[in-house]
């Protein structure tokens, strides 16, 4: 079963959750001086519009009708009740999933590259830089570029550009220039904090580039926020009251943040967050004042985190490995409206090939940790008789992550 | 713009235009005899059901509710105008697109997999083989049979099991079963006709194991017609009566069929096959019979084909790499109601870069062969000045093709 909207029902608002947040976010601060940043000093490397949506208290915020334009292309993005899952689990549960899979670039990614290249265009940037691992956040910034004909500069960390090159190849596609990074030095892997610092130091050295950041901050979230809010408007299609759970991955949280944050204000519904066990930031990090990347460039963040330098282990769901978390989940985590666990690679890619195998759509890695979480809620929900509504995030296609089905069924996972 | 339409409006019965041809097809010989085929030649390889469906002189067809069960997990799929792309050309022709991409398998080949798993299943049998060149039909076989709990067996032409192994892993995500082809000889890189020998003789060697095939035969072209059927009826959702050219790529046919039958007794509707200038079976191979696979282990086929033997050469659209063409496409070409045209593979992908520049999606090698004629068609409306309502098939995403564009970005292409 499967809910579809048409175009026109695309949310002509974004739902902003800051200013709902009980206790209120923690500001960035200044990594020299530890005061609370400014937008001067945001201004090298974003446009004012996006640095006022990263600091706006008005809990909506209107999606310009360029942008309502391109992303008309694919959304709303269909509600479907996973029934064959439900009925090979034998569940009382019923499983509902929001599928951001069917974007161009394959994820939820371009839901906030489309906005992002938009403002920086409106305001006379026409070029973009940006980092990227596995390449999901680069490929939707440069799909994003190209549709509002701006150059695209994309790092990609260097282990990634070396083995794994159909992203990059889709970049380039959509007309992108892809470097591996750091670009300093070749002999490198690279990570993720070294490309963010490689793209940084791009945006900031040169007049009409800015830079682009695909998770993490506020205003990301908020434009991730059409999820929950068409997922929302679907359950009530699909005859459904609120959900009893809501499940998402989580690396930076922008995903798990677009599905969940419009579900907050419901008491009684569940926010689960999903990592890996390799790198459990909200279930076994600290909270505090850190950087968003290695080298310490960024403002100091307000969130759980396994400390600026931790380089977690190259799983496959690369979207996961991040040192530390978006500040607003981690508000929601650690004032306890938001739940989270940590599986590892094994038991999460049982599950997507259990789903695979019953829902037909091979799901991506960081997908695939939603999934493991909630076969284990179906089948608890079994265990207790109970019916119970759950609704997750499939966040992207695992179409070009094949090799890692093939790892997992020949025993090479570890992590 | 996009036209979605509820899973409860795929069509319920198909369209079998076999009745209405004019003249009507020959008949597939038995290749000793040089007689017509009978039920019983054709029962050690498919179902009774399906085999009826191939001589059926009914023009609809009643789709099982077990099938339709299964086609709406991602069916009906999107009718698409391409706006953007119109407008990058500046054509007043107005250019739709039936997007069968959003399948599991990335393309329009699992609307005959999955009838053809569920007749199988549902006259005993529990296991399937078949070919595949590229992978794009063993993985939508592979994809069926997981979900009617089937095995399935792939022989898969060599040269592409060693250098294309993201397939290989689709399937075996599934659960299906992948060996290289020839299987009797690994010093060779093998082709489709011999893959095809070595899937017929597994299936007529094996008690309990069937044979199936994903184009060239008349049920196969027949489940496809959904196709055809809801862009009909989303035309009409856009405001649109008839189009006035239906153009799609042609390797076996199943694809082009699939979206052109259910127009060809709209007499004022134009209907084009698109093909390789590589691999021009319509555009210069002879009406003959002909064997379906190299070693010559089929009935004889009446239709256009470029002789048996024909190798063609290994360009990235794998689909349209087919010595022949169906009996029905090859009879409505000969008969003069639907036009063919070929194109050179350079210039296929200049058309393809160029819609997903514009429109966001990468599409399939193949189906960019049907991009190439859509934008010669639109800027010949130009030229004209005319209005022109035109609906291509997009027939399969490009995720799996990357390095195809690769190839054309580095002037590595030729064919």
């Amino acid at each position: 079963m499967r809910w579809t909207m048409p175009p026109d029902k695309v949310p002509e608002a974004w739902f902003n959750v800051v200013p709902s947040l009980v206790p209120p976010l923690d500001p960035p601060l200044h990594p020299g001086t530890r005061l609370p940043v400014g937008p001067d000093d945001l201004a090298p490397l974003f446009p004012m519009e996006l640095i006022g949506q990263e600091v706006s208290s008005e809990p909506w915020i209107d999606v310009p009708g360029e942008v309502l334009d391109v992303l008309r292309l694919w959304r709303p993005t269909p509600l479907v009740r996973a029934t064959r899952l439900e009925q090979a689990l034998g569940t009382p549960a019923r499983i509902y999933y929001k599928d951001e899979s069917v974007s161009p670039a394959g994820s939820h990614k371009p839901n906030t590259a489309v906005p992002q290249a938009f403002y920086n265009k409106a305001e006379g940037i026409d070029r973009l830089a940006t980092e990227t691992g596995a390449g999901q956040w680069g490929s939707a910034l440069a799909f994003a570029a190209a549709l509002f004909a701006m150059e695209c500069k994309v790092y990609m960390v260097r282990a990634s550009y070396d083995q794994k090159p159909y992203r990059r190849m889709m970049i380039e596609t959509w007309g992108g220039q892809v470097v591996p990074s750091p670009v300093a030095d070749p002999s490198q892997p690279g990570s993720l904090g070294s490309a963010i610092s490689d793209a940084v130091a791009d945006a900031a050295s040169r007049q009409g580039t800015h830079y682009a950041l695909g998770s993490v901050l506020n205003h990301v979230l908020l434009h991730q926020t059409v999820i929950g809010l068409e997922a929302k408007e679907q359950l009530a299609l699909a005859g459904e009251d609120l959900p009893d759970v809501v499940i998402g991955c989580c690396g930076g949280g922008s995903n798990l943040g677009g599905l969940t944050l419009p579900f907050v204000a419901d008491a009684g519904v569940r926010l689960v967050a999903v990592e890996p066990s390799s790198c459990p930031t909200l279930t076994a990090g600290r909270f505090d004042y850190d950087f968003g990347d290695t080298v310490g460039l960024t403002p100091l963040l307000p969130m759980y985190t396994l400390g600026h330098e931790f380089v977690p282990p190259s799983i496959h769901a690369g979207g996961l490995r991040y040192h530390g978390d978006a500040p607003i989940i981690s508000n929601l985590v650690k004032s306890g409206r938001m739940e989270a666990v940590a599986y590892p690679q094994a038991k999460v890619f049982e599950a997507a090939v259990h789903f695979a195998r019953t829902q037909g759509t091979i799901p991506a890695p960081e997908t695939s940790h939603a999934i493991r979480a909630v076969v284990d809620e179906a089948l608890a929900a079994k265990e207790e008789g109970a019916e119970r509504v759950i609704l997750f995030g499939y966040s992207g296609h695992g179409l070009l992550d094949l090799s890692a089905y093939d790892d997992y069924r020949n025993d090479r996972l570890d992590g």
